[in-house]
């Protein structure tokens, strides 16, 4: 397994493959060809076999990959063989939706805090029970709820300050949503949602038509 | 300008492209090599160049690319020269937060309409003034408002239904966040926000040391 050689655009499509492998699994399928499985779920075959021969022999040529051994190694790959325990910085709308997010249902991430300044949302609970505490207790609660990895629900004007806090306490993977730039130490891994290269998208494609009559 | 052949991953690209030269802008560069671009935001030099040498002759050999005009193509490219309306269905935390999202700033997106089932937030705003309306008006509101993208902020159970309602609507760009697959018409763009991937890819890095001790 030549783990330390893979790039982070291979982790996000090992991402999509797993959940692919999770719903053949619960359609009872047992083995798939990347063939298969590319035109199934929309992906491309050649990048399948390329990402997933870094990790070994999972393919038998004319039987294809065992759906099954796939997925676990995908999960252990991943880290998802193990509990995640993530706190939520910042109980605002952002926050919230983070906690109540439906892909976590079924899998390893436990959402276990939020954490906010507002007195009037501190020692409340979200509708699933997950408490909101002071961000004044944030270090200590980091480590007596063994949260790992932190996401910043926060606006861009504090998200550095608390970037720096959470780092100093030992948190070494954090999701953000503030559209900035950050001071990321190095062993820590910071990962944006850039919501506007998704909208950048769909801008692109209504006039993609347009672009096409001006080239002609 | 070969717009028709530009993959959606270039797209992606092409947007944290003009983010990088936005923030130039900012600073007073005017010129600017595909080297420099690269080491300054952490990106591919050889990758900068060939996504834009699929629109033209940008840069000037020793002496690099004019940021602005550069600027101005991506922006046109990506069809950010003219505004886009957007509404939201679901007036919960994660249409709300998107709602007040910053990145939004200075841009061409603007939010005009939260749709919401719900009479307690009916007809109410939000705490920047965006009106909450019926979602029962939802066609003749997309109508009457020029909404020409449509932001998914529902639970996965009555996500296609909404989809559908939209698509009917004449509809043709969608970002979605609920983590299910769906049935999409042709001409219709669906972009996908999947939350899991990120933090997988966070559960990734903290695992990465010790998968580089198994393989030693």
């Amino acid at each position: 397994m030549k783990a330390e050689k893979i790039s982070e655009l291979t982790i996000d499509r090992l991402s999509v493959y797993l959940r692919c492998l999770d719903f053949l699994i619960n359609n009872g399928v047992k083995q798939i060809s990347s063939q298969e499985l590319a035109s199934q779920f929309n992906l491309n075959s050649a990048q399948i076999r390329k990402d997933l021969a870094q990790f070994g022999e999972f393919g038998v040529r004319g039987v294809g990959y065992s759906v099954g051994k796939l997925r676990d190694c995908l999960r252990h790959i991943l880290g998802l063989d193990r509990p995640h325990k993530i706190g939520i910085i910042g109980a605002g709308n952002l926050g919230m939706a983070i906690a109540e997010y439906e892909g976590f249902f079924g899998t390893n991430y436990n959402v276990v805090a939020l954490f906010d300044i507002d007195p009037a949302k501190v020692n409340r609970t979200t509708k699933r029970g997950i408490p909101i505490l002071d961000v004044k207790r944030l270090a200590e609660e980091i480590q007596r709820l063994g949260i790992n990895i932190i996401v910043l629900g926060v606006p861009a004007s504090v998200a550095q300050s608390v970037l720096d806090q959470v780092v100093a306490v030992g948190i070494k993977a954090i999701l953000n949503f503030a559209p900035m730039q950050f001071y990321v130490p190095e062993g820590v891994t910071l990962k944006t949602v850039d919501l506007t290269v998704s909208f950048d998208s769909l801008s692109h494609s209504l006039v993609v038509n347009e672009l096409e009559v001006e080239i002609k």
